[in-house]
């Protein structure tokens, strides 16, 4: 049975039986005109908005649907994790394929709901449509932040220390995975079989919400961003919006080690280097921040409540250049940073 | 030109340069990871989100992409309005064909932002991506309303008496046009006319947010609801809503004049009836409400200060049946209300 056999009202009733019981703040949920909540005392609100579209972030051939759930939130719930905000709300937007399976309509709420009901955030509404091409998934996301704790890009200062939660590269080389599995296969069931390690890090990925919630709470970073584009995108951003330029020492780089692997053994393509390809890759939603050099307690602090390790890569700059440090000592030469993804050009 | 010569951070500053200056409650806008916004005091929060797919909502060659920018927000501030709550900020989510002329993309955005701007709602963030197919443009609304003023479609009873704003049919009506003069032309031109009357209706509705709040203010209506998918749909959902059954007059319906000589003079088709065009026609996005008849004064001074007419046009009655009475005293008949449109099925 396919989406396009139930009506807009059948389709809301499944989402439903998904969800957690309303919490008390919300006034009006699912089924009228626009959900009614009241908001937080004292908290700044956070928004933000992110869209998965089929063929663009996900290939339905070796994406399962609940994995497009997952990642639709996931997305969004980094954001607020960049931000230091604590999850609070969602709407979801779908535009479906009138051949979508009704299972795999389920899957991609069900995924969707697994991940908010772990972060205790409730999805108070939406909107359903046909798409006459791809599917489209939009995820509008609200959270709450303390107003002297919310957190910035922009708050970067020369000599600030450059930290990157958890390893890089591993979405790049599970997606890189993934594709080649696929197109070797040339079956629709690649999807089926069991992810693991960095196929795994590419379909599920894990947002970093404790980790920027315990920096902002202690106000550890001057500045952060979630690495939705690879670091090299990141690091960019971060100094521009502080008027920072940043030295990265590619040696203290945490590069998964699988995804390594996987890149040195692959052909030379456009990045034949390794370590380029873990810069530049993206989808591994990892935390990038700042940290002066005398708050590095509060940082200890945060990091032993935390579950993900950080690591120091590098050091903002009162130039503006952005650089890669390859080799140490004498030998030691620098490059310009290569640019992150670009969605466009 | 073509967006896919342009960078994101480009597309984002064509956006920009369209906004109002921020509000005061606006503590990070478009640029960081998300939005932060300070939330008002004592009142609670409307959310909601809708989302126009080319090739569903409209057709790129007889809709101005001024007209896709304008419709995507006015169908959000249509909840807002059906919910009698004040509009506040926006976030857009736009997934763009490689091939859109840099030219459109802008105009998307200034029939957007000319919207915005009249009801003093501030674009806060959003998201850019393409699309391997249709344009779709997502649009997150949040308002505000006093918890004793918000309206929703739960609480008309038997007795109340229904009322609708406006005039009905002349978006189907428009859109008939649309597709009759395009289909004649054979030409992408037809989107250069000016269109007036009802294809004006069909490409610029105005949300009726000023009688909205006019009706929340006073607490003249019990239920409330926009007719986005037309009258016989919102009097179902009314109904099924408050738990009680409908008498629409059919002689009572505000049918727009030019729409009812339209519908008239067309080939017999899947609604030969015009009545029935009119009724179950979407995209009028005006306001259906009910009134206890002893609160009959309040809507008068609701009246008196809108700029929108309403006509009353039926009854809630205590058993479960919609009905659609047509002809007046002892020659009436009543028949079923056909269902409204239906989005999938």
């Amino acid at each position: 049975m396919t989406v396009s056999e139930l009506s807009e009202a059948e389709l809301v009733a499944r989402i439903r039986t998904r969800l957690q019981p309303p919490p008390d703040w919300l006034a009006v949920g699912i089924g009228d005109d626009a959900a009614v909540v009241a908001p937080e005392r004292n908290r700044l609100e956070v928004l933000s908005v992110d869209a998965l579209v089929e063929g663009v972030h996900f290939d339905r051939r070796f994406t399962p649907p609940d994995a497009i759930g997952h990642r639709a939130l996931a997305v969004n719930l980094s954001d607020l994790a960049a931000m230091g905000a604590a999850p609070r709300l969602a709407l979801l937007s779908l535009a479906l394929p009138s051949t979508l399976a009704c299972e795999d309509f389920d899957a991609i709420v069900a995924g969707l709901a697994a991940l908010a009901a772990r972060y205790r955030l409730h999805l108070v509404g939406g909107n359903l449509t046909r798409s006459p091409g791809p599917l489209v998934i939009d995820v509008t996301v609200v959270g709450t932040a303390k107003r002297r704790q919310v957190m910035t890009r922009g708050g970067a200062r020369a000599g600030d220390e450059l930290y990157v939660s958890g390893t890089l590269g591993a979405a790049a080389a599970g997606l890189q995975m993934l594709t080649a599995r696929s197109q070797a296969d040339g079956s629709a069931d690649a999807r089926r079989e069991a992810a693991g390690g960095c196929a795994r890090r590419y379909l599920y990925p894990e947002p970093r919400v404790r980790l920027g919630l315990l920096l902002a709470r202690n106000r550890a970073a001057s500045a952060c961003m979630d690495l939705s584009d690879g670091l090299a995108d990141g690091v960019h951003q971060i100094a521009a919006a502080s008027g920072v330029g940043a030295v990265i020492d590619a040696e203290a780089l945490p590069i998964d080690p699988e995804a390594r692997r996987w890149f040195e053994a692959r052909p030379p393509g456009d990045h034949p280097d390794p370590l380029l390809q873990a810069v530049t890759g993206g989808d591994d939603y990892e935390l990038l921040f700042a940290v002066r050099p005398r708050l590095r307690r509060r940082l200890q602090a945060a990091g032993q409540h935390g579950q993900v390790p950080f690591t120091r890569v590098g050091v903002c700059t009162s130039g503006g250049a952005v650089l890669l440090r390859r080799g140490a000592g004498a030998t030691a030469t620098e490059q310009p940073m290569p640019p992150g993804y670009r969605h466009f050009r």
